[in-house]
This record gives C-alpha cells, sequence and structure tokens, in this order.
C-alpha cells in the first residue's frame, strides 16, 4: 500500500529510534536532568539577543516579509549574503549564484535533483552523515563510500582514486564533519583536487564537489577553515544558519555555486527550478530577512570550546582513544567494547545516551554530540567513568 | 552536465519565465501603479495583525521555538491542529495524525515519496495546478490526466472511470480549485468515491485520496466545503496557512491523514521519515507555534469576495464567458480568441499580464489571479475592455 522502498528504509532505521524511544522512558523515570542525552546535533542555547530582536524589528516595521518572492530568495537578501560570503572567502560571487534553502539539506537535495541523472555515483566518505546515501536515492543517483584514515578522519586518498568511475557526478564533502568534528586540511583538499583533475580528464567527466558546511562557523583553536571554493573550481556550498545563530528548526540557509563552474548560469536556473518543484518552493521569508541583517553574527563559539575541552579531557583520562577535534560539536571516540551497539546499550544504564558509529558508516565508535549545557556534561561525568569501569572488567 | 530531464523542464516552462520577464520589463517603463499583473497567486494583504503579535510575543516570551523538534512537528502544536480540525470536518482526528509540513507543496511531496512505487500512476484533473505532475515525477510516480466537465470544471466522471488501472495508486483533488476557483460538489465527491470503490474491488487495490486544499478557508457566498475526510475513508489532506493567514514565503501547512486508512500507523511513519528525508526536515518551528495560536483567525474573506465580483462582473459585461467561482482568488475564463498564448501576448499591450491556460493542460482559457489590491483592479477594468475591443475587432 505504500512505497516499498521508503517502509524498508523505515525499519532498518527503526535502531536509532528505538534508542530515542528509550531515552524518553529514561526521563520519565528519573527526571530530564538525571538523564545525560548527548544524542541529537541540537543546540541547547537560546539564538543571541541580536536575532530575537531583529525578527521582532522585521514584524513591526518591513511590509511584504512574508510574501512569495522569486525561488531563489529575496533579491536584497541574495546580494547581503554574496558579499559576505566574498569577504569571507576571497572569491568573488554575484548574487545571482546564491540561492536561498530551506537548511542545508534542502540545499543539499536541490543540488543533487539538479545534477544527477539516473545511476550516476556520488561518493561520500565514511564517517559520514547518516542523511546523504537517502538525499542521493531520492534523485535517482547512487552512493560510493570511500574510506578514511582512521588515525585522522581525513579522506582515504587511495581509497578515493579507485573508486571514480565515469559515472561519478559527485563528491560531498562535509568539513567541519559531523560525526567526527574534523577539520579536513588544506593539503588534503588539494590532494584530493589534483585526483578529481586527472579523472575529469581520464574520463572527459566534471565531477562536481558539493561542501556540506552547516558547522562552518564552530572552528577552535585559531584554526582557519580552507577555502571549497577557492580549491575546487567545481564546487558548490551547501550552507546553514542552523548552527551559527542556534536556528536549526527554523530551516534557513543557502546555496552558493562557484562563478567558475562552467554553465552557471543553467546551474543556477536549475537549481531554483529544484527549489520550486521539490516543494520547498522558497527558503522562510521572514528568516531570509533575518540572516541577510545577522551575516556577522554567531552565537559564542569559545561556549562550544570550553565543552569540547572539558568533555575530550576526561574520555581520554579515562582511556578512551579519541581524536581531538577542531570543529562543529561532535566527538566521535573508539567504544571500549568491539560492538559499539551493544556499547550504547550499556551506556543506558548510566542514563547516558550517544549514538553507534554503525549508523555512520563506521562501526566500533561512538557518537557524542555536546551541544548540551555545560551542566549536563558536568553531571555525566561520573557516569562515563562508571561505563568505562563496567567495560574493563 | 546537469540533470537532462531537469534541463528539459526547464526550457519547457520558460515560455511563463518570459512572461514575467516581460512583466518586470513593463513596470520598469510605465511604473509598477500601471501595470496590472494578475499571474501570480501571491495575496497583496499583510498576515492579521494577531498573528503578526503572536510572532512577536513568542520571540520574546518562549524558549526552544528555534529548536528542532520531533520531524512530525511539536506535539502541542500537531494536538491544537487536530482539534481544531476534528471540530471543522466532524471527524475525529488524534494528533498522531498530523505532520506539520513546510506548506501544502511540501506536503504533498512528502506523501507521493511516501506512497509512490515506480510507474504507479497519479490521477489529476485538468486544468490542474501546474506543479503537479513535477510533484508525481520526483517520486517515480506516472501523471495520468482526466478531463473536467468545461460547464462546470468539475471532474468528468466518465473519463475518470476509464483511465484507472491497476496502477492507480491516488487521485488528487483539488477544491477550491486553482486554476478555476470552483468548489466541487459533494455530488460529484460522492461519484468519485464510487468509481474508487469500485475498481479498488475490480483491481483488488488501495487508491488514496489527496486532497490539496491551499484554498480550504477563501470560500464564498455562505458555502460549506465538502468535507472530504468524511467522504473518502482512504483520504489525505494537504493543507496551508499560506493563503488563509497570507504568509506564502513562510512555508508553513500539515498533513492530515484519515484514521480510517489501513495501516494509517504506518503511513504517519513513512510520512514523517519522507519529511526527513526529502530535506525539509521539520516545518519552520517559529511558524509552528504561530499557526497553532491562529486556528481560528483568517485574513478577511469578504475583502476577496468584493474584487472577485468586481472583476467577475465586468468580464461579463465585457462578453467574456467564466464560470463564476465560490472559492480561491482565481477566475479562468475564455479567451476572446482561440489560442490562449497569443491572447495573453495581446493583453501585454494594455499592461495587462494574465496566464494562458495551456500551462493548466486547458488551451484557450486563461487565469486571473485577483489578490491583488482593489485598486490594481479598478483601474485595470479599462485594459480589459480595450483588449475586449481589440479581439473583436
Amino acid at each position: 500500500m505504500l512505497s516499498q522502498k521508503v517502509v524498508t528504509n523505515l525499519t532498518n532505521a527503526s535502531g536509532i529510534r528505538a534508542m530515542f524511544e528509550q531515552g524518553e522512558k529514561l526521563r520519565a523515570l528519573y527526571g530530564a536532568d538525571k538523564v545525560f542525552d548527548f544524542t541529537l546535533g541540537n543546540p541547547d542555547s537560546e539564538p543571541p539577543e541580536f536575532v530575537k530582536n531583529t525578527i521582532k524589528k522585521l514584524v513591526s516595521d518591513d511590509i511584504g516579509v512574508h510574501k512569495y518572492m522569486n525561488n531563489a530568495g529575496f533579491m536584497d537578501v541574495r546580494e547581503k549574503v554574496a558579499k559576505s560570503l566574498s569577504n569571507e572567502t576571497g572569491v568573488d560571487l554575484p548574487a545571482n549564484n546564491i540561492v536561498m534553502t530551506c537548511g542545508a539539506a534542502g540545499g543539499l537535495n536541490i543540488i543533487l535533483k539538479s545534477i544527477l541523472n539516473p545511476d550516476e555515483e556520488v561518493i561520500i566518505f565514511a564517517p559520514y552523515f547518516v542523511e546523504y546515501s537517502f538525499y542521493i536515492d531520492n534523485h535517482g543517483g547512487r552512493t560510493v563510500i570511500v574510506k578514511s584514515d582512521m588515525n585522522t578522519f581525513e579522506p582515504d586518498i587511495g581509497d578515493l582514486d579507485k573508486k571514480i568511475t565515469s559515472k561519478t557526478k559527485a563528491i560531498i564533502i562535509n568539513s567541519p564533519n559531523n560525526p567526527t568534528g574534523v577539520i579536513y586540511k588544506e593539503e588534503t583538499l588539494k590532494k584530493i583536487s589534483e585526483i578529481l583533475k586527472n579523472k575529469e580528464k581520464e574520463y572527459n567527466t566534471s565531477i562536481f564537489v558539493i561542501s556540506d558546511e552547516p558547522y562552518n562557523k564552530l572552528v577552535y583553536d585559531g584554526i582557519k577553515l580552507p577555502s571549497i571554493l577557492k580549491i575546487f573550481d567545481n564546487s558548490i556550498l551547501g550552507c546553514s544558519f542552523s548552527k551559527s545563530l542556534s536556528l536549526p528548526g527554523e530551516r534557513i540557509g543557502f546555496i552558493a555555486a562557484n562563478p567558475k563552474i562552467k554553465e552557471v548560469n543553467l546551474l543556477m536556473d536549475a537549481l531554483i527550478f529544484a527549489n520550486r518543484i521539490l516543494g520547498f518552493v522558497n527558503a522562510p521569508s521572514l528568516f531570509q530577512k533575518v540572516v541577510a541583517e545577522s551575516m556577522d553574527v554567531t552565537v559564542d563559539i569559545e561556549i562550544y570550546k570550553k565543552r569540547r575541552d572539558l568533555i575530550y579531557n576526561h574520555l581520554i583520562n579515562l582511556g578512551f582513544s579519541c581524536i581531538k577535534p577542531q570543529g562543529a560539536f561532535y566527538l566521535f571516540p573508539k567504544a571500549l567494547i568491539d560492538d559499539d551497539v551493544e556499547f550504547v546499550n550499556m551506556a543506558l544504564k548510566y542514563n547516558l545516551l550517544v549514538v553507534p558509529g554503525k549508523g555512520f558508516g563506521c562501526p566500533g565508535y561512538f557518537r557524542i554530540a555536546y551541544c548540551s549545557s555545560i551542566e549536563t556534561i558536568e553531571n555525566s561525568l561520573p557516569a562515563f567513568e562508571a561505563l568505562a569501569k563496567e567495560c574493563r572488567k
């Protein structure tokens, strides 16, 4: 009676859902403050006051902020986004190369719809964001998984070289990465660029680099993100204000396409058309105006850094093996027993909710989302200790 | 380099775009107040003051209105929507049968994704909303077009009976209709229900009735909309606040599934999952809360009625043939010459912008969206007169 593919995927995805339900049960039993839920990338903080005041000002003063506009977004908003991004990346972007989108997730679907023909391949790097393979499948593409170097969580360049075929239409880069928090080094990105150029020559194809960047403002230790637009001519960015402004529920982001893409104007037309026909129609209108006023604003990044340091140092002291990430708000440590799903179930005994690495294509690890309050993190430390002790028995 | 299907559809859709561009040119030449643009269903009115005040109140007072929630929407919002809809339709709907969506367009895509298997058929009635065939194609389905009775713009029951096959998965009903404004009579809907029941028996299938209802509050002359949920057991509503609250840019609506659907819980799981993987993730969070507070509020419907009467009476006086519609904000008169595209081009000479019927699967007619100001309509009346005169030469 229903889509068989959707029903099958639903069933496969039911493991994680069962865990969420387990969390709800724990909260009901012990109280929310006694349960340490690190499963979701749902920032605990409110948007900056500037953002809240901007919403109220726009609703009071401006006529037309709730109306339809061009499917690409309000032109004044696209201009402000383009200007800000040009300053940031050093690549001169016209407003016409920006499409406002329903978050980065909406953006990625629009990009894939615009470029994929049946059975073309899209490469993602494991560990990967769980949704990529669904997005690729939505638009008739095939997911090809490339390994990472498990000492750095950076792409395995050799494996990438092997996996590119004449059907490779795009690769998805996600740095700062979900689930690892790792930022890819400029050197690594340049190696990837070399490989893509060689393969494009070999197969006489064009390979897009889709950069999924919801965490591009959550960067620590004075690191500067390498500019994807500078390194890859054939690049399209999918950005979001969900994390930088703590607005994940509002579904507001944008796509920026590199002016060096051949036929970039046709690509823009396709993206705008895809935004329309996939049913997004346009990015939510009030929040387009809000983010355009807030291009220089972010939540307090130092708060995340403090949380990372607190939980990372504790895990290392407990003997966990974990790469210290410099972006996003995730840690991806090795589980203390081989089976990450069993490990995550053991953690539940201590009211500790984390996500098994298996779902990210990387069994044996687990993800901690440290976007919950510092109190929750502090209170959870003994639970991690007790869990480590049990695993060592 | 791009999706060939998207590029082809883009090219086919370029006629309407050329007309929009023509409109922009006219506005630049003569001034916006001298151009009578009736092309877009973009209400000129602002949302009710109550809605604006609710936005400001929520942003000031409520913590967490911008966060992720369950992909189905905030539970308190779903409860309020379910309660209101139960009162309105007389069918008892639990909150679990509601999914908050990015407008009705997002809702329709989620429904189609959840139910369609490759090459299954979805029936739409001509004249139809232009986007349906794209939505159906997005999810691997095939569009089957059924004629309407051209004297009433209601579905041609005989043609429907002929076009249903073993592959028919759903029919889409859109009443009040875009582009005709017509409301289907209860009697007509009951005849459709009979046919569906017979065909379901014949083929041993289930056929969903998808009711696309963005205009369900824009109803005139004391008419009461027949309840789709009461007439069709196997029905799913796609609703929107775009028109009833003048919030089209905000992309906020909901799906309601009939409790009588077999396996309705599995359907709900599929819908929620589709909302997630298509990249909507969830309906914009602040506006979920806003509409939940505004379930009993609408824009002033009488204003639309006045506009309809003004323009309809004028057209009839000029000798146009037009069904007087009782809903939405569209008129769909017969063009005064055979070729509707040529007619629409002639109208441009009088700074009059309307849409040819061809794009709605109904050549020989044209659509007027009368959601622009009463002044624009008043000022346009001589232009319609001059156009009629030229056609009669």
